[in-house]
């Protein structure tokens, strides 16, 4: 597996890019997501997906203890091998939701992935926002047994200047205006809203960074699954540079399979030209 | 009519502030929207209103020709003079949406202002974003007799940290997040959308805005008039700082009522401490 270390612009823009979305119910082993993950690539690629996306901790269900369980290196770890793997058999590019990243001292680090179909790893992406909240009927500190990462990720998907974020970076406008500032045009977002913020807030934040970023942005849950300590809301969003909702998964599990096509991103930016007309010798 | 140079955080917070938003359908006759005002102001004033919050370009329908006819000084003005005797008949609050003040040649500023119950000026601001966007349907260019503005204003309202910004300005979640900075509890958002960015983004960015500075967002419009060259979308929004709307004006032309209590700004900014879990080293 090679590592690309600088952005792939070269790639030629693809007019359309199939996107398939892996809503996953995600159970207790790990063997078993990842069996999962591999019998559903063969299906989309099979269905002439170019990119797969996966959700934020597709290995293992949202639980200290069983995250601590499934934890490995990136180097030479399992899942990494298991996505790089599907991505070169199939030839498609995989966004690798997120895995609990062994780190230092027993703790973990939240990181997602781009594999292009050669098997080139394009991006590593560690969540830098935990998520500590505390309003009723959630209790979570994601601090307590993570730790932040400390970086971006940039690359090209599809020849079109991309990049990840996690689940709750989705509350930071600032990160956005970043990325795009550094030319993103997709932006994936793996990621796990619970049952208080999902209805509250999920598709408000999916549909404001996109229409903020005038980019997609595309955000894979995991299905909603009630037997679980922590359910995900699920609700995986295709969202155009405009703030169109292209496709919501609703809760249950599946593959969703959405079209979308890059010139949109840069048909909406001349419509209303935010860069042009932003005044930052004001507001900083 | 005295100018307050600063925020003046010594009033008291009040524990419930009821606003009253006149979502007015502005005529061609800048006295006749006056009179307007003021009939509301004594009906809104009796209705135990404490703040009035008044829409974008109130005096005038948005027509070059006819902003230019109705354009006046700031000092010494008709509008403003109106608006500050009636803030200090009623013992009101107002945010005076905005009007065409005059610059230099023959240009407007589109400006809002806040007066204090006592008559004071509270806060001036000239909209810093000019609208000249490119999409089918709509035909505008601001730019072409405005100019914009290039300072903020911060204000006590009710005792509460409160900031203006007008329309097109909400599409710069970096204005708001310097809002935000400087303590804005409460931000008013005169505006007119319309009818193609109303129904695709008026809601999702006054709640989007909302939900980024865990402020209150208040967003007043003139009522929609199809009579108009340029009709406004109407659908005045008061928003919590959960990102909840509170109240939707629709599209016809009265007086909406929405009672609000600060607390909830701290509630929610101790629930999500998006402030404290910022990474500004890593994105700027």
């Amino acid at each position: 597996m090679r590592h690309r270390t600088s952005l792939g612009y070269t790639d030629p823009v693809m007019n359309e890019i199939k996107l398939a979305l892996f809503q996953m119910s995600v159970c207790l082993e790990k063997e078993d997501n990842l069996q999962k993950f591999e019998d559903w690539a063969a299906i989309a690629a099979a269905e002439g997906a170019d990119v797969l996306v996966l959700p934020e901790l597709f290995t293992s269900p949202f639980d200290h203890e069983l995250l601590s369980a499934a934890s490995e290196p990136f180097e030479g770890g399992e899942t990494v091998s298991t996505v790089a793997d599907a991505a070169m058999r199939h030839g498609v590019t995989v966004i690798g939701g997120s895995f609990p990243e062994q780190a230092s001292d027993g703790r973990l680090w939240n990181t997602a992935f781009a594999v292009s179909p050669d098997g080139e790893m394009l991006a590593k992406y560690r969540k830098i926002h935990l998520f500590d909240p505390a309003y009723p009927g959630i209790s979570m500190r994601e601090s307590d047994s993570m730790l932040p990462g400390d970086s971006l990720a940039s690359f090209s998907c599809c020849g079109v200047p991309a990049s990840i974020v996690i689940c709750y970076d989705l509350r930071f406008p600032a990160l956005f205006a970043r990325l795009r500032r550094e030319g993103a045009g997709i932006i994936f977002a793996p990621a796990a809203f619970n049952h208080v913020s999902g209805p509250a807030h999920w598709e408000l934040l999916v549909r404001a960074r996109a229409l903020d970023t005038q980019s997609f942005v595309v955000a894979c849950s995991p299905a909603s699954n009630y037997a679980l300590s922590y359910s995900p809301w699920g609700h995986s969003l295709v969202v155009d540079p405009w703030g169109d909702v292209l496709d919501d998964a609703g809760s249950g599990e599946g593959i969703r399979y959405c079209t979308i096509r890059p010139e949109r991103i840069q048909q909406v930016r001349s419509q209303i030209p935010l860069e042009l007309h932003q005044r930052p010798e004001i507001y900083g």
